[in-house]
């Protein structure tokens, strides 16, 4: 697939695109009330980031401010969302199906941000052969196969952790390409397969913390 | 409340917070396999993080390695789960039960780390007077009175971007203590309320922006 000088295929630092969707949704914020141009100091004041920052976060994108005037909030919008990949569909696979699993399936705000969950996989037979949300529920011995017609790029690991390294193996063994990983296990994999970690219980260990410690 | 000379009250640096359950996760891994001790180096080795940043990480803690022999398992575990006050119960309110916040409800993972959620709350009749696994769901405008009984400390704020800021405010005059915020949008606080952000979707950016420099 020929894609040009696509500005998204920059490897950004991850603070940097970290902050971009926060940026994303604020903007959008702005153009449902209709507002046309915003500066970078009036982000800054609305969100709590640094003026230069933003500036700087934003430079990477194919958008200049003008002087005086600011963003052009549609187009800064829309450089956002093409550079952010959340319009492009991601054929996904869930892997594990139990509270955590169902749970994801069930959010259609990821479907929003361009993650399609097209399969789920299990062991548990009770959950083989249903589905959820109208995702089917296959065993994790079918993925192989049901990756030929589903075609998926990346796989939600959602498994206990004692079957995380496994589950990874399988599904790179099966062509998946990005590993979005919940459990709080530290997978292995090759350099070439992308791995993002979301342990949202380590967030909670954060969290806990900074309560006591304000205490 | 009188917590003595409680080690949790110290606050540690977020990346150490946020390794310490992936520690937790590997050691009771070992625990169900029977293993009695383990080295540094072994857990180095396992799951891919510097061996001198685990003994570092882990001297925040109320216990010592032996020498040529490693940490305790058992101990290490019971450690690591008071440190990280996964076994203390907080109670909770989900603010916001639309898919991601419903979703959220459903994942019985939450409350094995010490998050129980106890209500939720929401604008849309259709919704309200409903429960979600046993939670029951209320107007937004009945916080402050169900909160005189539930005694929530924390809230996490799963509402439309537009909402995030009011939702918070009427959580914080409700006398919530800590905010987990999953919208994109940057909520504003008083400087004695925590604020945990996990925009789950900026993970997806992330990962995103990685498959296609990889490509």
């Amino acid at each position: 697939m020929l894609e040009g000088k696509n500005i998204s295929n920059i490897a950004l630092p991850e603070p940097t695109l970290r902050r971009l969707p926060w940026y994303l949704a604020y903007i959008n914020l702005l153009n449902a009330k209709n507002i046309e141009y915003v500066s970078s100091t009036q982000i800054s004041k609305d969100i709590n980031v640094d003026a230069s920052q933003i500036a700087k976060d934003l430079s990477f994108l194919n958008i200049k401010g003008k002087t005086r005037i600011g963003y052009e909030v549609k187009s800064l919008a829309k450089e956002l969302e093409d550079f952010l990949g959340f319009k492009r569909v991601h054929n996904t696979f869930m892997m594990g199906v139990g509270s955590l699993g169902a749970a994801l399936i069930q959010d259609s705000g990821l479907s929003q941000y361009g993650l399609r969950i097209v399969a789920g996989f299990d062991v548990n037979p009770l959950r083989i052969g249903t589905s959820i949300c109208g995702v089917p529920i296959f065993h994790v011995s079918e993925l192989k196969m049901r990756q030929q017609e589903l075609n998926a790029e990346i796989g939600v690991l959602a498994v206990p952790v004692e079957n995380a390294q496994e589950a990874t193996d399988v599904m790179i063994n099966g062509g998946i390409k990005a590993i979005w990983n919940f459990t709080p296990f530290r997978i292995k994999a090759p350099e070439n397969i992308v791995i993002q970690n979301t342990s949202i219980y380590a967030h909670l260990a954060v969290m806990y913390n900074r309560m006591n410690t304000l205490k």
